[in-house]
């Protein structure tokens, strides 16, 4: 029975070991929390594209809210009139995930429609910043 | 003697798998920093109404500092000349808590009485930010 | 046997509660997050001081990357005319640790050497800031 008991101990031992180093081991997972307006956004997007540059595995979401959801919305272009439709692909194409806020887009009166096929609508972006953080284990970071 | 070996390690898994699920189970706690004028009030404390809206159970501490103490100051007005007052006893009444930074008040020369009732001081605004992340387990938002 | 398992489950059981109980009683990391220009530079090296003032065991690292790294540069100097070199002696002797983004050295054409003895340059300053969080313990404030 000893042996077995200390197979055990072994066991629980390892998973509290395992359990540490998967979360050293693990990807990294940031929220970038987007509220400026649009004149920010050609640098936000820069921002995630070198985080990804230095750091290719890092998982990023982009979650909008106020005037921080303007690049995201239909034909939406930068101050040298770009589409920001580009740029955005590409960083999907890496993984990057883009949200954007219900409660905006309704107290702005903007139909679901206008937003870019890349973003997923959440209810809530100060919600989902919060959640992001508290249950799936993101880091923050406001651009 | 096994049986009670196995009730023992039954016992330590429940606790860790407890661990992780009240981990996952809590409520959400969320320190909102604010150093942003006056000007910023009105939209962050909209900020604040929507993440309780999406998420009831959110514990919501806004942290304050530098021009960012303003809106809790005695008889402070938003742009439309109405007092902030409503709106924070409101959230008040909702469980979100106000914090504002006495070297603030210290380097500005404001009367602790000036200070809202609905907010509590604190010696340093930047280090109860950090406190409330470190400590008791809050995520962070900057509006 | 019994009083060898009981022991070997105290063990357990203690790491357990040694583990939550150093995760209390470590010195809280905080990285602040600097992209701001250098006209608020002085404002976040006070919030920094005043910081320490309230928790000297804090454990502080600026991030500076795009315009926030300005006031780290050779000969910067503030609104009064004073060199920042000073004051950020000053933090650096406190323990305060200084990093500059090595991608905003390059886009704006700035040589490693203008950089402040006091700083250490990093690949990128976002993926620093977000390694510094899900690696290193660190809590997040954007000043």
């Amino acid at each position: 029975m000893k042996p077995f008991k200390i197979f055990l101990q072994a066991i629980t031992t390892a998973l509290l070991v395992l359990t540490c180093f998967f979360a050293q081991a693990q990807d990294i997972k940031v929220v970038y929390h987007v509220n400026t307006d649009i004149n920010t956004a050609s640098a936000i997007l820069g921002n995630v594209r070198n985080h990804l540059n230095a750091d290719p595995k890092a998982k990023i979401t982009v979650v909008t809210h106020g005037p921080g959801i303007d690049f995201l919305l239909e034909g939406a272009k930068d101050s040298k009139g770009r589409e920001f439709s580009g740029m955005v692909s590409d960083l999907a194409g890496k993984g990057v995930q883009f949200r954007v806020c219900n409660n905006t887009l309704t107290t702005r009166n903007i139909d679901a429609s206008k937003v870019s096929m890349e973003a997923k609508i959440v209810p809530s972006g100060v919600a989902e910043v919060a959640r992001l953080q508290a249950k799936e284990g993101f880091v923050y970071l406001k651009p």
